[in-house]
């Protein structure tokens, strides 16, 4: 099922293009995504003409909307239609679902679910306390941060149920095998301190090694390296799944800021019930006067992290084909083995039990 | 669900060719088509042998009918087995569904339901009343008409249920979207007269325009233009899927036999539930003296036709996946927005109904 | 249903090769096969981790067994969980199913159901009396064997559903229609001599024809070719699905082992529903101090069943096309034409439906 009563990525901004029709199927709804030609304000629309339900999306766009493709029916940024060709009189009844978005930090947000609960402040955005943390309101996605500079935004398509995602994220153990030939490496000789907490909307895992060596990735585009590093990778999640990934280095004992601070972005927004949209960012904490080595680093982690998602895009493809074969719907509801790195997953999952027990409840 | 008792094209004379068979799927059914050897009779039979379901069509022609490709078992045009390799005596349950053909004027009509139910004078046709209409007995395809010179037959398989191809056919209004860039063109400027009338079985829906400005179409392949004509767009239909759209114009206040005169076949029949026979052609009334100029109107048509049906395929395909996705199987009953320009479809609909309530009495 | 209560082959042993994870599915059941490093023992694993169903075969191939390639669970050939990275105790549901395989004869064999009830002594073999059947417990396929040279062995995916397979296997009236162009004659002037005789476990269907011309086929290799043959086609069928068609000539009146002796392994085991694994070798009875021409017969034999097998593979993929194209999933059920030469047939399904009816006990 889907939780559709919740704000997720639709599209980063620079895939709505004035002028232009964009298709997306979202909780298995199709849309059809454009721009307001006066305010340049993203609109979407359900992407089936309520009159023989041809895709908008394949008709063209107006001054006032969307002409459907079909029979001319013209449909203005509310849904509303504003003119049948050949007749006079607009049924009531003749419009489409408009689905409320957000537009804010080059991500556009939407809420699938009932316009009449979308509620502004229920966005995801995580505290931001200090410098560090300061990008984790999606503002180190912001081009004009004076503070973080990103990757540019990609999309993936993954062939997995979402919640196969999320469990992906939630166990990062995953890296040293998934990812053995990218950014796997075994730090089992170093003690990893864990915290784990969590409240209605959100679940933070928040892993860090102290003193030890530096990671071989995060010194690659670093001139000096430090002997022995502090390391963390903190994993925040705003239920159902959007995620920022926290990571870096700095020199035991330094403070956040003074080393290497990534933020990494990762909405996943259901498409059907086996498949996700995967919209991922790296942003770099800048360091005052060193612009091109920031450009620097930022780049070998697109780079970088475009290999290893592939690497994650195929084992969550092999494991949804596995579960389709077996006839298994939904992973977290099956008996299987949990692990002790599982806690995170079996928390976030009984926090989305939770919440689809509510979106029936609005749905009923 | 399928009308089956009813006569549908199954295919074009020329398409069933001596020594060779033919298989094509109808009403959900596997057919195999052949001719016969001494009379040049079409015959249908249902194409699974009755011993192991193989496929006739993949076995031999022989003089006395076809032989399964399997085991050698002979079927006569009837659908009685005549031979079993090996064994003297044939059960009576060794035969296969026979099918009523008819075959006139270079159509093959079948009867996929109850044998026992075909009747020849329910085979599709229309009134004959001057020589302007003289083709509307389908006619107007034979080879040998001394009134009629025709494109040759096109077959298309297109990827929706037929009854989203019949709202197609009774709703012009979709040329000025569809066929924006191939025969669209505003017409608004002119009052269309419109006049819509029907029976038990047949449906015609008619479009005039007087005194206005010949469509381009329509003057392509002429010499010499007249300045103001009376245009036609007359829709008939057979129920359930059988069409003739008369078309054409003449000069203001002439008779329409004085100007160019065409009749379009549009013949559908229900391949699966989501695909559909389209089998069309186009047919010029014949101008004495003007056989060159007749071929290149006909010439003309058969070309430009291909081009819109082509635009019409894309989108009753692209209709149909987004009905699939919707999970929609039946559009009709949608509660949808209806327009002044659905008249004609919305009276199919409710005929096809009643067509539907029989079919189910016939085989409960 | 797949009667999984049984022996299969699972693979030759050639497929199963040291150091590397070998994945099949095998009654529909995901399955992954190595040999163990010290011993070679062939091993087979459901090929899905208990702890996220992650295909085990996309994993690594360690000296102590599998590591899952999403989190590195480590499994034992008993499919026991023996390490767990991250974590010290491992749960006594960390485990997967083992299934029961005996190698022998170049062949693997695989109990897919209840691995308490697998015995040894339930797997396929056929009685040896004489020299010219005694390859009949399949040693006719050790590549040692003093008596018989065999062709190496060939694997073929079956779009169709296994018991497809044996009805095409027991009527081998069918060569003279799917095999027209390669092994298929008319013998219909000679009388065959039809014995059918069967138990619990095993099928016999002998046909011979003595006094004959021999064989096309038969011939091919052959230097001196006697005018008149014994011709023997012995299907034996051990229930459910694995054959051994004995075939060859012999001079009218001489034993066999004087004459050209083969013995054609077909066992097949159901991947899906509607594909089948078909095994294939073809081994000729060797004759002392013709090495070289009885390597010559048995290429020949090779080439040729290739070319055969495929035509048998277009046929039944046909047939299971058109059954679910008309929404039959069990073809012994239906009401259909049954031939004389379906005895076999017939009395097979018999068996099988007991021994389905034993395995849905089993099961419940």
């Amino acid at each position: 099922m889907f939780i559709k009563n919740c704000w997720y990525v639709a599209a980063f901004s620079k895939e709505i293009v004035n002028l232009n029709l964009f298709s997306r199927t979202i909780c298995g709804m199709p849309m059809v995504f454009y721009r307001e030609e006066d305010t340049g304000s993203p609109v979407a629309l359900f992407d089936a003409c309520p009159h023989r339900f041809f895709p908008l999306s394949k008709g063209t766009l107006t001054s006032s909307g969307i002409q459907c493709g079909y029979h001319g029916m013209q449909f203005d940024a509310n849904g509303k239609c504003i003119k049948i060709p050949g007749q006079d009189s607009i049924p009531e009844s003749a419009c489409v679902q408009r689905f409320p978005l957000l537009e804010k930090n080059n991500l556009v947000w939407i809420w699938p679910g009932d316009p009449a609960l979308a509620d502004k402040d229920k966005i995801p955005t995580f505290e931001t306390k200090d410098r560090a943390s300061s990008g984790m309101d999606f503002s180190c996605f912001d081009v004009h941060s004076p503070d973080w500079l990103h990757s540019g935004g990609e999309h993936i398509r993954v062939e997995s149920n979402y919640r196969l995602v999320i469990d992906n994220l939630l166990d990062l153990s995953h890296a040293d095998f998934v990812h053995r030939n990218t950014i796997g490496s075994s730090h089992t000789d170093n003690e990893i301190q864990i915290d784990t907490h969590f409240d209605e909307l959100t679940l933070h895992h928040l892993w860090s090694m102290l003193d030890t060596k530096p990671p071989h990735v995060y010194t690659l585009a670093n001139d000096i390296e430090p002997e022995s590093v502090d390391f963390w990778l903190d994993t925040h999640l705003f239920l159902p799944s959007t995620f920022i990934l926290e990571h870096g280095v700095t020199a035991t004992g330094e403070p956040r800021e003074k080393g290497v601070c990534l933020n990494n972005i990762n909405a996943l927004t259901p498409e059907t019930e086996t498949t996700t949209h995967y919209f991922w960012v790296q942003s770099l904490l800048k360091t005052e006067g060193k612009e091109a080595k920031d450009k620097q680093i930022v780049d070998l982690w697109r780079k970088l992290t475009k290999n290893v998602f592939a690497e994650d895009e195929w084992a969550l493809a092999e494991q949804q084909r596995n579960l389709s074969l077996l006839g298994i719907e939904e992973l977290a509801s099956q008996q299987r083995v949990t692990l002790e790195t599982d806690r995170p997953s079996v928390l976030a999952n009984k926090i989305i039990a939770k919440m689809e027990k509510k979106e029936n409840e609005i749905q009923a």
